[in-house]
């Protein structure tokens, strides 16, 4: 195994609290009373249907910060906040530039880079992960992911993308993601890399610590998956 | 000024002492004797011409690990060096993986990454770009450059498609590159960029130390730079 490459939302930071906290400090002083939690999931859950539309080629390759945006528009009516002026629109669909990484991953994240390259292969774009990896302090070798493939995942190209720019064959990386995340997993094993799973059962209600398919490996957290690599 | 863009072979690495050193290394015990130097010259005397046969169109983009083979094929008649065997050949080619920063730059950088975002916009891959950053010990928020865009400076599309990264608009990039390079200054001022040289007279022989157009900003070194930046 020479790179670790890893899922972001979900898997090193946690945005349902992050967003939660956003979106609160964004609309409380509008006058709104939401259940801000329930409001977070609601705006992940348009997440699939959203990159799905580029998947298909509905629409054209797009920055994730764009599909947060519609994906934004759309859940505002199920929670009765009216159209938002654009500076509070555009600051809260940044939202997701501002989440913080679980506790774990800041302090694993050294030892696992004594070891193997990392970078992140993520559907976010750059900026996005730029902006999270220094507010977390947070060491990739480079920002791979989405908006280097052109794509977005599950589309094997974006792992097989991210393994080319370190000039790897895909069985010397090691796909990190939830052990919710199933269409992740998969994706990046049918693309020929090696899986990891990783409990992240705070994700959100009702995630799966455990992954419901074969991983090459799985861990609680990072701090576990530098342990059983033989880094911690 | 919101982010820097540094050239990187002659404005942050030493490319002509360190490929001197690699091809010693490499060719000596097959018992060439050469002039090192000259021998690394006329390497990298070849870029201009590898880089044109992408940028024209006349072969589709690859990596410059892969123009770096051809431009050593090329010139290793002239120094009366025979076949090479392959192992060696593909060895000596990742020599530009292993050159050494100029001594100013490691001390600036991270001054400069208190205040600004920083990548490298070169036309080396990006696996070439992380294998300099970890030997030198750079922290670069991301890697851009010619392989995220698909083509070559000083092509405008290779200045923009690092500023789009990073969500910026041009004008709010300085690109920074060695006073010699000419190309590099003018594609990047061509594209809205700002720009900064730097003096770097040993990067080979005849190397300009002032800029033969006009810059927004010229420094001796990168703590110069810093100082200029008011970060240092």
């Amino acid at each position: 195994m020479k790179a670790l490459l890893f899922d972001v939302f979900g898997t090193l930071v946690d945005w349902r609290s992050g967003v939660a906290r956003e979106a609160e400090a964004h609309l409380a002083p509008l006058g709104y009373k939401l259940d801000w939690r329930k409001f977070a999931e609601a705006w992940r859950m348009q997440y699939e249907p959203g990159m799905e539309e580029v998947r298909s080629g509905e629409i054209p390759f797009s920055k994730l910060d764009f599909i947060h945006r519609r994906m934004l528009e759309r859940i505002l009516p199920a929670f009765a906040v009216g159209k938002l002026p654009e500076s509070v629109a555009a600051s809260l669909t940044h939202a997701w530039h501002r989440l913080d990484a679980w506790p774990d991953v800041r302090q694993a994240f050294d030892k696992l880079r004594r070891n193997f390259l990392l970078a992140p292969v993520s559907n976010g774009n750059i900026s996005l992960m730029v902006d999270l990896a220094r507010r977390n302090d947070l060491r990739f070798d480079a920002i791979l992911g989405a908006e280097i493939a052109g794509d977005y995942k599950p589309k094997p190209r974006v792992y097989l993308s991210a393994a080319e720019a370190f000039d790897l064959k895909p069985e010397y990386c090691l796909m990190v993601s939830a052990a919710s995340h199933t269409g992740d997993i998969l994706g990046a094993k049918a693309a020929g890399l090696k899986v990891a799973s990783i409990a992240r059962p705070q994700e959100y209600p009702g995630a799966l610590a455990e992954p419901e398919v074969p991983v090459d490996l799985k861990a609680n957290d990072l701090i576990d998956l530098a342990a059983q690599l033989h880094t911690g």
